[in-house]
């Protein structure tokens, strides 16, 4: 070992030991004669003290010591003089007098400093990630997801839960997203394709009676960067169980979730703002379908609110809702129906809709105001209509147009009071619901609505099985898989497909999504019915998903399971805004490795033997 | 839930509660009007009864119940009779009266018995692994896969050691084996590579300052499929260190194997048999090279044997040498030189050399002598020679070639008792030392000589730099990143190359490699020196290995590490024969999924998004 302590571990009981400790050269103070030197690694720093009438060859090494040379020094601790005691470091009370020097390594002037704060741009950054690393702010984040991992996988295995590691070189699946390909030398013409997740694994899993399987799982989908969605791979923490129903996987879900924020940060877990309750109860109706199945309302207060899909819609225009704050939506479209309002009104006769929602004891500024109707037209609204209510009254410029009817209805549903500000939607119902969300979520970020210490978790469940392309043909919303509520009778008597919802559910967090799953279709008739629908058969069934199609021959349990999405969990509670920063050597923005500088040529040999060639430009 | 309990939890504590249980028909008897059926889950089986007289209807779905049906059965806990109790249950003493059952899932036939013991061949289990996972055979080893996974993790977490996920997409480098590649939507006519291993990604986090590092790694090597080495993927326990000596590395890993092994197994590990420490004493002059930075051999009879490459490959002709049983070599080059065995004479005089082994106290037959010399041909050999050494004195056909002389040395080095055999190997040395290398593993799997539940770990340190090709130039015999002994001095005044061993080491156990790592080189002089060697100049490596050539000048700490060969360990502590029996879901012995049928023909279409073609055959 090339050193008897790490540079934490020194304090007053140490005092005349000798010592060896080695480790880079964070910062070299002369002090007339004495040199001082803080000498770092990955567990602290202590400072080191060469004096040329102890060792004059240490102290002429210190002096030619650079910034994050690296180090190796010999020494006797001693307390530091009480007015030179720095309580911030743990070793802030002690010094080592150093009598023998090793330099084991020197360094060029670095492209950007080793401190917390750096302007360094991200490229920069990436391209010498090591040097990056050696930045507290950048190493407590990967510290983080290491003691994030661990605390996951120990507790799915305390839950009985069994770790299987689940194949990396599978099938191509191109019906969901883009597959990343990985030409085959042994079996030539033919490729292998990485998981875009171990769906399918996991229920053969579940049919071969595993029961609880998890596994932070790596999954690898061909999409292009976004700032919450990381290049190339990415990594979700994947579960499935058996014999359950949807309340037993969100017992799990919840828990897990729950203990890890809680054992990991000292964010506060929010369970939605005051009168979500009063507003989900009078949004019931809005669970349309006949739910025979589905499980009744979580009525513990301890457990996360449930939205259905329909709802969380129409209440916040998404399927991941931030509910920390309020500014729900109301709709108004049966009150301007026959209004003298022709905006509103036309929007209604084209099959539209109106709503609205009210931001709360925020007087806007006329510039505030034109940065959110620049919001809601980068989303496809016209402008961005509003009222603001003033000590003596309404104040709009749309005002001239509305009757007391009409601002009685607002008053009553939205109960508007001094300094509250009304906005509106008007139009198809899909562009309504996407600008006000896009409203709603920059009011949250410039008015600072809600307090970053907060995490609001909810359940979206009974997700729409399917959606009508323009064609008037059906194709799957989400995942086929999903056992629909109402069982093989949910295709009974030729319902339309849009009323059929799925045991399908996410969970979602401060406005992202960051858990998806399901209960399974577990019955063969239910599932060749499922398919039928998007005008798949039995036969193409078979043909497209043999193993799965195979296995529901055999004895399958009832099964269902989720997947969180690690990496975005680990941005949030981290108070990260981009997804790159929680790995340890990220994919730039334009899904490179700046720092190996991959993706790259490679030989033509290697192709040659891959049974593959470039395709020439413009073919 | 579907169910109030496991297939393992009733015991004679639960007799009279009302329960509901999930799970497969393992096995139906009907006697006498009475239904029996055992009803299994991962976790155990619970017998339940159906009698007519309780419930008709339950009874008659029992009487339809085949194999494999998944059911939920709905009745009460009762005592079984005296006479009908099953110790070998933990639910031996109970079973359940159903009242009331639900056919979850039926089952046609299965392709084969879901039994401890099949004679399915290996492709019939891996087409429906889903229905092998059921046998408990196969259960056992994926959860002892992720029990070693879950105590792995823990331990590194435990001993300071940082999780970090290192790239899954990285670039090639195909001087190592050959790389899967991956191409690039996104940058035409570029590629990922899948990581060989994290090796340069763990020596950049060390020069991060992240100081410990460890990962379950998967890796990827386009390699041909073998028993012992897994198509596709496999997994590594990576691990790096920073400021450590050799000695510093070997505690790590010993400690962890040892504790591993203690704690998942029963097996007992053997620190050799009798009599290494004379032997390795007597070999002290094999140990070469001017040793200067190479540690103290162990003498702590708690660590392990510890042999230099060239001790192993001249005791035991093999770098992973199966040290729980003797049967090293011992060198008659000397004493056969001038010999009238012209069989021996000859090989000598033309570079080669002379050994031999003894077996003690098995006289073979003349099959199994034959069978022998078939494994010595099989490596290269014309034959095998051998003495055996009966009551009356020796026996061989050679015997009448050897002078009394030679008898006498043989004597002295070997001490052969009665019932002992020698065997020699005679020609160049690579030759001989195959063939003796193949013969005394033959012997230790035919003639028991070891035990299976005996495990035997050793070091073999100090590995060859360099090898030199046949035009007479150099190449690096394994990682180009290792430390020469003797530092950047080791290049010093044109030292023939192949006298320059590397701070390189493996962990043998049981006749396999299952560790392999070294003392990495820190010091960017005694890198260029290193590859100048290979003929290649800082500018190349600059250029092949521009991440870690440029990291080196930014201070590097001294370094090194390890990675364990997660399989094949665990494939050694489950006493399996064969890799892919250790795996959830194998690749079959041709590197394909026979389940999922991977990999497959892709769509044009995707092959056009990747800027790819396949190439015409014979191009």
């Amino acid at each position: 070992m090339h050193r008897s302590h790490t540079c934490w571990q020194l304090t007053v009981d140490s005092v005349g030991e000798r010592v060896i400790l080695a480790g880079w050269v964070a910062n070299r103070r002369n002090h007339g004669g004495l040199i001082f030197v803080d000498l770092r690694d990955r567990y602290g720093i202590t400072q080191t003290v060469y004096d040329p009438e102890v060792d004059a060859t240490a102290w002429s090494l210190a002096d030619s010591f650079r910034s994050e040379y690296v180090v190796q020094v010999h020494g006797t601790v001693r307390s530091r003089p009480l007015w030179q005691e720095n309580d911030r470091l743990s070793t802030g009370r002690v010094e080592v007098i150093v009598d023998k020097v090793v330099i084991l390594s020197e360094s060029k002037t670095l492209p950007f400093e080793v401190s917390d704060y750096t302007n360094a741009n991200e490229d920069i950054r990436l391209k010498y990630r090591y040097l990056d690393l050696r930045r507290s702010t950048t190493f407590d984040k990967i510290a983080f997801r290491a003691t994030m991992n661990h605390f996951t996988r120990n507790w799915f295995t305390d839950h009985d839960f069994i770790e299987v590691q689940t194949p990396i070189f599978t099938v191509s699946s191109p019906e969901w997203a883009r597959d990343y390909l990985i030409p085959s030398r042994i079996h030539p013409g033919k490729f292998y394709a990485l998981p875009q997740a171990p769906q399918q694994y996991k229920q053969l899993l579940m049919i071969g009676g595993v029961d609880k399987y998890f596994q932070i799982a790596p999954c690898f989908r061909d999409e292009d960067p976004r700032a919450d969605r990381h290049s190339c791979e990415f990594y979700q923490v994947d579960c499935e169980m058996s014999f359950v129903e949807q309340d037993d996987v969100f017992d799990v879900a919840e828990t897990f979730v729950q203990e890890l924020t809680s054992t990991l940060t000292t964010k506060k877990i929010t369970r939605g703002f005051r009168g979500i309750e009063k507003i989900l109860e009078k949004n019931k109706k809005l669970i349309t379908h006949d739910d025979t199945l589905a499980e009744k309302q979580a009525t513990d207060t301890e457990k996360f609110i449930r939205l259905t899909h329909t709802q969380a819609q129409s209440l916040f225009g998404s399927d991941k809702p931030d509910i920390r704050f309020d500014m729900h939506f109301e709709d108004f479209t049966d009150t301007f129906a026959q209004s003298d309002f022709t905006l509103f009104q036309n929007a209604i006769s084209h099959g539209g809709v109106v709503k609205a929602m009210k931001l709360t004891w925020k007087i806007l500024s006329r510039s505030e105001i034109d940065d959110l109707t620049e919001v809601a037209k980068a989303n496809g609204a016209g402008g961005l209509a509003y009222i603001i209510y003033e000590a003596d009254g309404p104040k709009s410029p749309i005002l001239k147009f509305m009757n007391t009817a009409e601002l009685e209805a607002l008053w009553t549903q939205l109960e508007p009071k001094e300094g509250d500000m009304i906005f509106f939607g008007a139009g198809d119902k899909k562009t309504v619901c996407k600008v006000l969300w896009q409203v709603r979520l920059a009011c949250r970020d410039r008015f600072w609505l809600v307090n970053s210490w907060e995490i609001g978790f909810c359940w979206v469940t009974d997700f729409p099985m399917y959606e009508q392309k323009d064609d008037g043909s059906y194709d799957f919303e989400h995942n086929p898989f999903s056992m629909p509520h109402g069982w093989v009778h949910a295709f009974d008597n030729n319902p339309d497909p849009l009323t059929i919802y799925g045991c399908q559910y996410d969970m979602a967090c401060n406005g992202y999504e960051i858990l998806s799953g399901s209960i399974r279709n577990h019955d063969t008739e239910a599932l060749v019915k499922a398919f039928a629908i998007v005008g798949k058969w039995e036969e193409e069934v078979k043909e497209r998903f043999g193993a799965m199609y195979t296995a529901f021959q055999y004895g399958v349990p009832p099964h269902g399971g989720f997947a969180f999405g690690f990496d975005r969990l680990l941005m949030i509670l981290r108070d990260e805004e981009n997804i790159r920063e929680i790995y340890a050597f990220p994919k730039s923005g334009k899904a490179e490795d700046v720092m190996m500088s991959a993706p790259s040529a490679v030989d033509a040999s290697q192709l040659r033997e891959l049974h593959i060639q470039l395709r020439p430009e413009g073919k």
